[in-house]
């Protein structure tokens, strides 16, 4: 069984890992490398504070398609509340129906991630906010038409002087995408049956999510899939072991490498955070691969050089369903009204 | 003054209507004319009973993207509950970023109706709801890939399920658009300013919305919108005095004679409802005029040959932004889950 140890985060403790346990040992060698999503948003890396005001403000912006230059795309459109934060397609469609680059990755409990993007290009979800509001591909606005779109619009203003409380000129770019940070934080999905099993209920895993969770640590998935999000907490390169085919992992992508332009980064990605996986096909960041099971098996055979069996792989993709958590449930928000000073959506 | 008397609607007392009169002759004859919202979703005019679970149902297919065949679309994509059931685009932009010939209209209320669609090609709003699904410059989908979808996933089979009990096969292309009907007649806007006048409270409206209403029964605007709706009631020709130019009213597009294909219904349109006109422009069929101040104005001359002085324009359309009723507040359906036999999207 091969390893790869780049990763601090504990991983010395998976050669004391006990063979298929009780459930008490099992919890306790889980509690080694995971932890429950709490039921509450955590406070923001930032130390920007979470209120009502910015959190209801930013469900606005987040869900309102004027904030695209065609009046057609919101966040929503590829991190769909309803969909485990996604839109289900290989790689996402905006602006003049495009196709973009990667697959989108949810929002659900990106708040924990240590970066965002795939290629953890952004330090947080505010920074990340600012990105496809302006990528030609995707919503193909400006900052400055965002904010004359808010400015135009009391409603909007007010929510940013409720929001930003003491500012002279609340309704930015930056508080636009604070306010939008603030929402997510909200998108957590606690109370998943791991959670559940984890917090001390033996039945709310079965014998095969327990042997799946057991392969999971032994395997040596646990090297890169750890933490509260079972990743989303370091890089790797996809294709340690082996490189999956150039259907999958397309040449032109090379990760982390156009971030930080280091030869070592070449195809290095963030590890995908692994919660709610179940719902969130298609996958890896080319989402070519719409089958859980061949995803399992691909990373297997690609990071850790294992020929997994049938048994195992249904064990370990049985394991990964009970990452599944309590969806967010959002109500949709009635946007403030369009004046005659909102620039008009320009779709073509 | 010149009116169209082509609708029955009690027009006849037209003629005893007051000059600016108190607030209970007001009140008196705009009751001749119009009706409140109710508080509660109405009886279909079909029959169907509406229940929790085909509403609860209908949400979920209205909002779902995997309803379209590039899995990017859904009915919110185009009646957005956060904009007053309209998208803001002139006219939509569906499939492969291809423009619509109409502007969207607003589904809020649309139960009123007796027809739908801009020329009441719908007989209601089930029969409407299977038209976009279909449209190619829209969502683009076919009834045997929708059931295929639906068919595909065991939530939404238990949805059907319990939404259609005592049904063999309740999966089918027509309980689908039963269900969005459901949902659909549960988006009404109650309690709007002009309701609650109508209803006995004379201070909900302030003096220039009375002046407005006043004006908007003593032109004769209420020949073609009276009712619950305001309009979406009856089938009047666009330009009945005289033809708006060429860019408002598109020479291509005759209106109703598509449907009758009878030469008395040459540019002959459903009265639009005016139910929340303030928040859904851009206004007409092409959606060319984007204030409604100038849609009154050319409502005015088009219509009924009055060419309105811009105080009493004034007046009408701050009387028309009473109309704007508590807009409904709906939770982000969670979705049933995609499986391996879920037809994939197909953007490209």
């Amino acid at each position: 069984m091969k390893r790869y140890l780049a990763s601090a985060l504990a991983v010395t403790t998976m050669l004391t890992t006990p063979a298929l346990a009780d459930d008490a040992a099992l919890r306790e060698a889980a509690k080694e490398y995971f932890e429950a999503i709490p039921m509450n948003a955590p406070a923001l890396p930032s130390g920007e504070a979470i209120t009502r005001e910015k959190v209801d403000l930013g469900a606005m912006l987040f869900f309102d398609p004027r904030m695209s230059k065609s009046g057609l795309f919101s966040c929503q459109s590829c991190h769909n509340v309803g969909l485990g934060g996604v839109d289900g397609l290989e790689t996402s469609v905006g602006h003049g129906w495009q196709a973009g680059p990667r697959n989108a990755p949810t929002m659900l409990n990106a708040v924990f991630n240590i970066a965002q993007f795939w290629d953890g290009r952004a330090a947080d979800l505010a920074e990340q906010a600012k990105g496809p509001v302006q990528a030609g591909v995707e919503m193909n606005n400006t900052p400055e038409q965002v904010v004359a779109t808010l400015t135009s619009m009391p409603g909007y203003v007010d929510a940013f002087k409720a929001s930003f409380p003491g500012e002279e000129d609340p309704v930015t770019f930056d508080n636009f995408a604070k306010a939008i940070e603030a929402f997510e934080a909200t998108l957590i999905t606690p109370n998943s049956k791991f959670d559940q099993f984890l917090m001390g209920q033996d039945g709310a895993m079965d014998e095969q999510e327990k042997r799946g969770l057991q392969a999971f640590i032994d395997t040596g998935c646990v090297s890169c899939h750890s933490g509260i999000n079972f990743g989303g907490n370091g890089y790797y390169p996809f294709g340690l072991i082996e490189k999956p085919g150039a259907d999958i992992l397309p040449e032109g992508d090379r990760g982390r490498f156009a971030v930080t332009e280091t030869a070592d980064d070449e195809y290095v990605f963030r590890a995908a955070p692994l919660r709610n996986i179940a719902i969130t096909a298609p996958y890896f960041h080319s989402g070519k691969v719409w089958d859980l099971k061949v995803a399992v098996d691909i990373m297997a055979e690609s990071q850790l050089g294992e020929k997994l069996d049938e048994g195992t792989i249904d064990d370990i993709t049985a394991f990964l369903g009970t990452l599944t958590g309590e969806q967010p449930q959002v109500v949709h928000p009635t946007f403030p009204v369009s004046t005659a000073t909102t620039p008009k959506p320009a779709p073509m």
